[in-house]
């Protein structure tokens, strides 16, 4: 492990930097990545030398509808431009294979990759890792990485660094969320952004179609062995005209049932690929579940992507989780 | 209005106290009146009084499954003992009528009523009025009033007063939440009270039979001139067997949808009576419409219960809810 004294220092005399953010990109993987650009950005313009240097963010899948408001948003390019480069920052990834196509280590020739993270499953795949489980997101790191850069931060990065925090708790719901993490949340507030706004667009965000499409997998709605479960297929999404991806947020609302120890929703891929989205109680650890099916997570909020048909994803999944909520 | 010195002053004084809250309580009206309970508590314990002083807290209708673990919940009466009282206190009410058969002023004798709430549409009913709609919970008031007790808040209030804070802000996600509201949660936490318990208990917990409800409703939800909406029927509830009131929660999901400005929940209760839940986007005022229905609450959020059948509400508070989203 390294310090963020240590990444502090190697940053701040980098000139070309790039950084990455994990595919299938969430509120904190968008929120920590544009947030560390305008922390970054802040410090080359402390040293007084902003004018000459290069930021990249990037990530492989498109940014979500409901996080392109996100200041620097459109910034963010899919492909990475082949360099060279100082500096690869890597975020919210806890491996190479979660970062995509846009991480290509063979190219980096004597450029350090450092690994900004807070997930416990974490490979310390970077020349300098900093990994910090207790951070409820990267974002939180973030923060920290300014304090450690001496940095103040400006409006944009407290809204994307608020988004983050907000995104990855549930809107200061799980169970990490400590009175030092409200007070980070006050403190960003404090620094311009909205806390309204951000959860308005983020957790509060949820087309009338997802409503729909809600209304169609809550139709037959499963409670077996401690294990609330649902299914949405590509026909039911079409049937309802519901965006590309996910369950927009429904495996949530099922762990939310006091009857359920283990939520997990199966959504079917136009390409016949099933994702599986897994949600758990205390004490129910379904990242050791997603990462057994090759997918990865936090003990309580995991998820994994497997081979179709739908039916063989469920004949296959199921039964770890009926043995893991016994 | 008065002020919280001149009602502290008033109840540190007082022998027999009766705490009222209103009817179909919510977590605020039950966190208020329970967390108040302990506050008056520890200041009478503070003026070495506690021996021979009565509080008796009451509410007129029960106190819903969810909220049943607050500490001091099972001392919650639904018939308000005879008197006499020094003081009756009723919180979170904007009006007599709201705190129902509990609220007997004929028969307080020379008793001074003291209002403590947060709606700004409060008809101060009382003989000392303390409103304060910035406020975001009455809990919030509560705890001003500690303050003016001056005394410590200890872990059952702090957790009483936070379920009130986190259940009318839905989780921090209302408009009104500021760094101070933030503040006052970290302070709670900090005397004790769970922030994940009291939001795993509360805005998390929505049993199966809900979901399933929800499912139901979802199946026919519509979205017409800005406004989404749904019905939920006694028939469809029987049928999922949920529990016997409200829409758990789906009326905050439908506003949710970023095409509605307004929504509404039509709840058909096992009386006939029609109750209606609204939901607004700022800029769109839906307690003036419930104001006409014969309800109440704030801008956002508000309530009525008006005589079925179910069509004849419909027919009636859809035009009036098209006319505002317009």
């Amino acid at each position: 492990m390294s310090t963020l004294t240590e990444i502090a220092s190697l940053l701040r005399r980098s000139r070309r930097v790039l950084a990455l953010s994990h595919v299938a990109p969430d509120g904190d993987a968008i929120g920590s990545l544009l947030g560390f650009g305008w922390v970054l950005a802040a410090a080359w313009r402390a040293a007084g030398a902003a004018a000459d240097r290069v930021f990249v963010p990037a990530c492989a899948d498109p940014v979500p509808a409901q996080l392109r408001w996100l200041p620097g948003s459109h910034e963010i390019v899919s492909e990475a431009p082949p360099g060279p480069w100082d500096v690869v920052v890597g975020l919210d990834a806890s491996d190479a294979p979660r970062l995509g196509r846009v991480f290509q280590p063979a190219g980096y020739g004597s450029a350090p990759v450092v690994i900004l993270d807070h997930h416990i499953t974490n490979l310390q795949f970077g020349a300098l890792n900093y990994v910090d489980p207790s951070a409820v997101a990267t974002a939180q790191i973030v923060v920290d990485l300014a304090d450690a850069l001496a940095v103040p931060i400006g409006p944009e990065a407290a809204t994307c660094l608020l988004t983050g925090l907000v995104t990855d708790t549930l809107g200061f719901r799980t169970a990490n969320v400590t009175p030092a993490v409200l007070a980070v949340a006050m403190r960003l507030m404090e620094a311009g952004a909205s806390l309204s706004e951000v959860t308005g667009r983020t957790l509060n965000y949820r087309p009338f179609s997802v409503l729909r499409l809600w209304g169609l997998a809550l139709a037959d709605v499963r409670l077996e062995h401690g294990v609330a479960w649902a299914v949405i297929t590509h026909e039911m999404r079409q049937r309802v005209a519901a965006p590309a991806n996910g369950d927009g947020g429904l495996v949530s609302q099922l762990i939310n049932a006091p009857e359920a120890a283990i939520a997990a929703v199966f959504v079917e891929k136009p390409d016949g690929q099933v994702e599986i989205g897994f949600r758990s109680r205390p004490g129910y650890d379904v990242s050791q579940v997603a990462l057994s099916l090759g997918g990865g997570g936090h003990p309580q909020a995991a998820g994994c992507t497997i081979p179709g048909p739908l039916e063989d994803a469920q004949r296959r999944v199921l039964p770890l989780l009926f043995r893991l909520a016994e």
